[in-house]
């Protein structure tokens, strides 16, 4: 159970992120008996409407996401803990409101379920209505910023209010429970650790595709782009804790301070190399799961010249430290691509030596982290053939290290609920410094520029493809293909 | 398929072995379109009998051992094959008759399902006969010998009629899948490759615990025991499997002559360094799954007088080489123990270093090889918990490199299939060389003449237990313990 006497305040509790994500996250921590018990709920948005009304909706909401998760018994004491606090974020005197509703005997948590450009005035009011004080924890959801200097900017503003270590930065991917687990599997498996370099491992392979397009915010994101929206964060994020070198404890400090490390390690793609390794695209025309679909240009709301945003980057990335040199790293990331599916593929070099059928020889051994679809993680080893006609032939098999133990109840927590658990905590390891957020500007600014100086065109690609391609011979100009489990 | 132009005699066609197993492999190779068409069987044995009979005979036997396997399609073809010729081992005018059956054109396997006894006397009446030629191969079943000088005279025997390239020794343990699955695992994966020496693994268990006791044989088996009925032959070549250096390819030649210089690199266990090093026991009365059992001396057939003959052999055993240097094998072995098992279990080192919670810390990966009771092997890793309460708390995750494919029939291929097609194929990769034989004989004499030099009596154990105290004592004192999957 979290620490008693703390209330969370949820900024922009009627937006998508707080009725897919965020109510249901609580009311699962709720009904697995991980909130305090006196642990209360303002829902802050800027609507005029009754507490009342707001949580029967919200009640409503929670019975459809949930499903067969959803529990009468667990509802009657969850909507309890849920006050509804009208606020217009620019009228500081509304602010006053929840200075009333709150406890200074208790330990406030402020949750940006907001756009950013709010994060400012939300802060500025909530310190002037003396909201916040020593104990308070603020969460901020994505983008910090578009680039090194507007995170600094967001950051800097936040931490006029919030020392760095009230400061929790979501990044949900680090909320899944394959990603803590793999690093589980990293540190404590001795046959995993000791062959996690550059002496055994062959390349590394991170792909995030969605076939989703832009779902109506074709303006907003075409100032951004799949590099900002995807790479920037939840891609090295990812890179970071795969090559990350072993923390002494499984310690915020210690884990993020490793992380910060390995993105500074990250040789920069500048004007020279850029075409080597990045390579930009946006979608067309064409069709996922027989489906027809628009290109980007032809999006509701696109604008009627050309656009060269891209929708889709591949790069090839080196870490320049003892553990990886030489070791790529692919990363691809896009949007209307064949599949959904986050997978993060470890192979391992080839044997130097082949006794078995010529055939087999190139079956690497991989170690893949499956985020998406279904969380999991695979080992793929060879073994024999259980084939009376052929003597010793080889063949693929592919072991499961499941995370649903058949004893369990067979529900993969969300990552919102492991985040918000550990908000409440108080503990930092799953969230991302400003120091992570600033190298990972660094460097994708450094890529940005490099691509502005060479006037680097988007590639297009059909949608529901798996990219233009130029990302294809990004990676067999190195004599290795994309894979996928 | 096999090749063409074989033929295959049986001696001792009548015994346990060719009904429970030689029958029923020919049956299935038959069945799997493994035995070339023209394949002639020719079923030798002393008594009188009618071939006719024979065969109505060995189908009854067949039907019922076969079970869910038997075909009469198959049989119908696969009885028209065989061919019963009576002959008195010792009368070598009788061995005139198989001439007769034989065809110089064709390849003659002859099977030795008989007691080594009789190997000299059939191989010389059969030269006496002309059966035997260049092309001729002779198969030999278990024991060679009692101890070095006694194979030597069976080798030699043997040795007169065929080359060594001719003669087949069977160790069943051979024809496992799982245990050429081990080759795979070990030549086929980099990460298990890589990781296969003492700067890796910690341990290496070898359990071979039987529940049956003497089953009527007292006589003979007190003038062999435990050492020389499994150590010699099954487990010495489960080690030199698991410990040999990697041959350059998987060939015969190749496979043996590391196995033989795995067996000569043992060392010597002697008078000085026995008790640390074997522990011999002999099973008191007891009970296994609740039925009592008696023990050794009152077993049927015992003497009246106390033997002191072993039912049950620990070793911890060193390989003098640069990849074993420090790794202790453990090996132990025994008839009336509490289960059925055969593993090999490596243990890999610790991590030097822990970061997850301690309870944990202990807990080393390790791969389990398992011929008894279900094959298949097992690579034991740590995992996350999933569990919200605890922050990364592990657990032990068993992934299971299953033979089984959900696509086959879900069979797992008896050994002696897989040695007789080997056999058929005049392949010796899975048989073992008269060096080996020589090699590990060697190695128990010594052994042997120690326990005999300090008058070593065997420690009592309950039958239904897992051996003598001193056998756990053995690992103990290693800071170690047993294990089993």
């Amino acid at each position: 159970m979290s620490s008693n006497k703390i209330d969370l305040v949820l900024f922009g509790a009627r937006g998508d992120l707080s009725r897919r994500k965020l109510f249901p996250a609580l009311f699962q921590l709720d009904k697995a008996d991980l909130l305090s018990a006196n642990t209360r709920i303002a829902a802050v948005a800027r609507q005029e409407l009754e507490s009342a009304e707001f949580v029967e909706q919200m009640g409503e909401t929670l019975k459809t996401n949930l499903g067969d998760d959803w529990c009468d018994t667990v509802w009657s004491r969850f909507k309890k803990r849920i006050e509804y606090i009208r606020i217009e974020f620019s009228k500081k005197e509304q602010f006053n409101a929840l200075k009333d509703w709150s406890d200074e005997s208790r330990t406030l948590i402020f949750y940006m379920a907001t756009p950013p450009s709010m994060f400012g005035i939300i802060c500025q009011h909530l310190d002037e209505a003396n909201c916040i004080d020593a104990k308070s924890r603020i969460v901020l959801e994505k983008p910090i910023g578009h680039d090194l200097e507007s995170s600094k900017e967001v950051n800097d503003t936040v931490g006029k209010f919030f020392p760095e270590s009230g400061i929790y930065r979501i990044d949900h991917y680090l909320g899944k429970e394959t990603v803590q687990n793999l690093l589980a599997l990293r540190f404590a498996n001795r046959i995993i650790h000791t062959q996690w370099d550059n002496s055994s491992i062959d390349h590394i392979q991170i792909t995030a595709a969605e076939t989703v397009g832009i779902e109506g915010r074709w303006t907003y994101y075409d100032g951004v782009g799949q590099l900002r929206d995807m790479v920037q964060n939840h891609l090295l994020q990812l890179l970071s804790l795969v090559a990350m070198e072993p923390p002494n404890k499984v310690e915020a400090d210690e884990i993020r301070a490793e992380k910060v490390k390995l993105l500074k390690a990250m040789t920069p793609i500048n004007k020279n190399n850029v075409f080597d390794h990045a390579v930009r695209g946006q979608y067309s025309a064409g069709s996922i799961s027989d489906d027809p679909v628009v290109g980007y240009m032809e999006e509701e709301g696109s604008a009627e010249n050309s656009s060269n945003n891209e929708t889709f980057v591949a790069l090839k990335v080196f870490v320049d430290n003892w553990r990886w040199a030489g070791v790529p790293f692919y990363l691809r990331t896009g949007k209307r691509m064949k599949e959904k599916v986050t997978q993060i593929v470890i192979t391992y070099k080839d044997n130097p030596h082949a006794i078995f059928s010529d055939d087999d020889s190139g079956a690497n051994n991989r170690l893949v982290i499956i985020l998406q679809q279904n969380e999991g993680i695979q080992l793929e080893m060879l073994s024999k053939k259980q084939c009376m006609k052929e003597r010793s032939s080889l063949e693929k098999r592919t072991l499961n290290l499941d995370f649903l133990d058949p004893n369990d109840d067979g529900r993969i927590v969300d990552a919102y609920e492991r985040l918000l658990l550990e908000v409440l905590n108080g503990d930092q390891w799953l969230f991302v410094s400003r120091d992570e957020v600033e190298a990972s500007w660094q460097w994708c600014d450094d890529l940005l520029q490099a691509w502005s100086d060479n006037e680097a065109d988007v590639k297009y690609y059909s949608a529901g493809s798996w990219g233009p391609g130029k990302s294809e011979s990004l990676i067999e100009n190195d004599g290795r293909s994309w894979y996928l489990a």
